[in-house]
């Protein structure tokens, strides 16, 4: 019916939150104990999800949200064959204050739009998109983030597919948006801390002129052969380095800090930057440097420059390196304790009570803080209740 | 009940194509006209599809040939987030002598394993793989191929994807194979011959320590941004260049061969080498290679090395280039008659004919010939066909 009038308008319709379908479950499902929530193979999702279609003629269709389940594609579809895919990464918190917050939605909007134009899928208006995660989050997030789990979180994943059912390699003339949300592990305490291996000559996560900086699935996949061959060897994730010099580029799916002291004796925050696209534009990152540019400044400096493993192995061996960690949504803020290069094994320093360095934990106080309500922030938005 | 009795004998099951389990469509579908075949936003498949399922504890699945239909996914599939999915492509060719044949099913059945390997995703064997597709067009190929159609093929498509209901990054535990086969359009003869222009700066196809040797859905999606500047410029598709130099990788996808006289007056025969892993190591693109060497050496050097844009503009303000052609299973032999890079515009001899230069035409038939059996030859293998 939607095709139908739109077809009639004339303009491909844009997408529209405020058509919003509501369609509740009518088999709830029981909330999982925290503790098994996240130990089994399936990422358990909440009761509904939020789902619109579209196609190149009649544009979107009205976003319904409705009960989590499977989706139906044709064995043609595109996102199948090409990888025509992108998506968001995103949590909803439960604040000690008992309110529940989103953590600048902006960005992951204004992401999912720029990495659907590197994939060739259509344009997301960012403003629909957020008022559509707030929908989702206001829906089930009473149930499944009770108060009772203050600092906790649920993971959202807006997803964004190419649904065309053709063989031809193009940009699909139909496509599929839908935002799910579940359980996701709390990893910024593995015990022993992060240990990174870093990535083998023969296998490199992106590249000038290619697609890292955008969250695509095409950086995902080809990235697990060198995080499986990381844990056969005792490692968490892979260090990723770029280019002859071996330049430190991103950990895992995170975003890769270092805190040492310079050989001018200054006391400096390093991450790789973003000008020649090799690495993803996080949300966590961008929180990162800004914070530590407002609020600790005095101590250290705040630089996004190329660094190399051999800069991090030479202030390893001068006792210049402080800290190190990885940062992300999904994997948070976590310290790094030790980085293995080849014959050089890295280990770093995790502060007096051996949780993380200094400035480490610092910033993710800071963060954790205005996700989780300790603090008013600007970045953090409370989300309505939807109570049934 | 296939899992129950895998756990059982504890070790998983091996893909095994003798135990394919046969349901048969209850309602069959016309036959489409050959020219309206492939000129909707759809392929056309067949009656049937052959699907396996696989998970890291029981192994593989009966496979299963049933009705062509939509597959059921999980929004949490790692094929959807992470491009865990790879693909083959292959043709059945109706001959003029009235059977049905497939071209060298080995080096893509070889293909399909690596690439699983490259992605993450389990193991297929080869036999087992090609006994399945061979069972798909022993199934459909009367029908859907009728012997009225000699000198038409359908093209077939192996499909792997992770299918494991889980947002973590990691190899799939479990994955489906399915095989598809439908129409595809011929472009061997695309009006005009195909034009090519060159890939921007900025838009990098592969790189070295990627994954450009996998037939990978990563490679496909983020290539279709410079696929669509090119056609919006009036071109087919796009010469990817590689590093400061310019070397000539692929076009579109598929494989890319320049005819010349080089500077000391030999004439040469030249593709890009596979020993850095940038290109695919096509079926075609070998054929080519191996039937030149043993019928036109005498003529020609058949020569694989690096070479770069620059040397084809030299060549060809030379007057020394002589032809051009892209080469894969799906757009077949295609002569090249233009290459735009930047300000230069190159255009390509075309033969007396205005068809082909006259190494694209021999060698273009000599593979066509053996392909609908107008010679005999080990490479293409007769499929017996199953009538109901």
């Amino acid at each position: 019916m939607t095709s139908l009038s739109n077809a009639q308008n004339g303009a491909p319709q844009p997408l529209n939150a405020s058509k919003l379908i509501y369609t509740f479950t009518d088999s709830p499902r029981d909330v999982p104990d925290p503790a098994i929530a996240c130990t089994g193979k399936e990422t358990i999702c909440t009761d509904h999800m939020i789902l619109a279609t579209w196609n190149a003629h009649t544009g979107w269709s009205a976003p319904e949200l409705k009960p989590y389940g499977p989706l139906t594609l044709m064995p043609t579809a595109s996102c199948l064959h090409y990888a025509t895919e992108c998506f968001e990464g995103l949590k909803a918190y439960r604040g000690y204050d008992g309110k529940l917050r989103v953590f600048r939605t902006e960005h992951n909007a204004a992401r999912l739009q720029m990495s659907a134009n590197r994939i060739s899928l259509p344009f997301v208006d960012s403003k629909e998109l957020q008022q559509l995660i707030y929908a989702l989050i206001s829906v089930d997030g009473s149930k499944w983030l009770p108060k009772s789990r203050a600092g906790d979180f649920l993971y959202l994943r807006p997803t964004l597919i190419g649904t065309q059912p053709s063989l031809g390699v193009q940009a699909p003339q139909s496509a599929m948006l839908y935002i799910i949300m579940g359980y996701m592990p709390r990893v910024d305490s593995v015990p022993g801390r992060m240990k990174l291996l870093t990535s083998p000559d023969n296998l490199v996560r992106s590249w000038v002129g290619g697609f890292g900086y955008a969250k695509v699935g095409a950086n995902y996949g080809p990235s697990v052969l060198a995080s499986q061959a990381a844990s056969r060897e005792g490692f968490h994730q892979t260090l990723w380095l770029y280019g002859e010099d071996g330049e430190c580029t991103e950990a895992g799916g995170s975003n890769f800090f270092v805190v040492w002291l310079r050989k001018d004796g200054k006391k400096e925050l390093v991450t790789a930057p973003l000008d020649d696209r090799l690495i993803l534009d996080g949300v966590t990152r961008r929180s990162c440097l800004e914070l530590a540019k407002e609020r600790l400044s005095d101590e250290l400096e705040i630089t996004e420059r190329k660094f190399t493993i051999n800069e991090i192995i030479d202030a390893a061996a001068d006792g210049r390196l402080l800290e190190s960690f990885s940062a992300g949504t999904a994997w948070f803020i976590t310290p790094v304790s030790h980085i293995r290069h080849r014959e050089h094994d890295i280990k770093i320093p995790m502060g007096v009570h051996g949780e993380s360095g200094e400035v480490t934990g610092k910033i993710k106080g800071f963060l954790s803080n205005i996700m989780y309500g300790r603090v008013q922030h600007p970045w953090a938005a409370v989300v309505p209740e939807r109570t049934t």
